[in-house]
């Protein structure tokens, strides 16, 4: 697996709010920060994290966007390593156009997926982690 | 480090919801929810979560409660490994009783700790975990 040298939440020459320091971040600000692609677009926003339970790891990020009071959301995981935050976007930045985002790994409300190591491979490979 | 066999959010013999699977849980799920000591008496809930930048790992449950209307509230980081889910209390177990809660590091909002390896240490000193 690859790590970008700046990695998600790095926000570096930024100054730091109280729940964040150089090295955390609260999972209080992650969620509703906007993810950006690599020509500007908006894709959506940070939603939630999901953790493993044993080892405390962030798995993914996940972004929704669309819909209108919640019915039509789409839900996005996506490797925590994929994103990066981008200090004059004011958001997470991802190397990801929307044509490509409308065939990744997605799911709606009600309908969350296994999250089992079937889902993982296919997250990884899709976002060419593995 | 010593990990405990049943790990915060380790729900065994539940059935989950959408939010949680086997070995995942959701960062909103884990919010609100309610730490018991082993005595059985409420101790406060989890507020969020304290996460790595960089490695996106869990360092710390951030435990809340007292106060009014967020006045006087006292914030607790507790290392992620020393929760446990306790099904029958339908919340997480914290072996720590309420006269020693008292000593534990703690801050109010706005008086965030640093998170610093000085940190890390009298954390991890106080719940044993070093």
């Amino acid at each position: 697996m690859a790590f970008d040298q700046t990695n998600i939440l790095d926000r570096p020459g930024e100054s730091l709010d109280h729940d964040e320091t150089d090295g955390l971040i609260s999972s209080e600000k992650v969620d509703g920060t906007a993810v950006y692609n690599r020509q500007g677009e908006r894709l959506g926003s940070i939603h939630h994290l999901m953790v493993g339970k044993r080892d405390g790891r962030v798995r993914y990020a996940v972004m929704n966007f669309g819909g209108i009071l919640g019915i039509g959301e789409r839900y996005h995981p996506l490797p925590w390593d994929v994103l990066t935050y981008d200090t004059d976007m004011g958001g997470y930045s991802v190397d990801l156009d929307k044509e490509r985002l409308e065939g990744a790994p997605s799911f709606e409300r009600g309908q969350e997926p296994a999250y089992d190591r079937v889902y993982a491979e296919r997250i990884g490979g899709f976002y060419g982690r593995i």
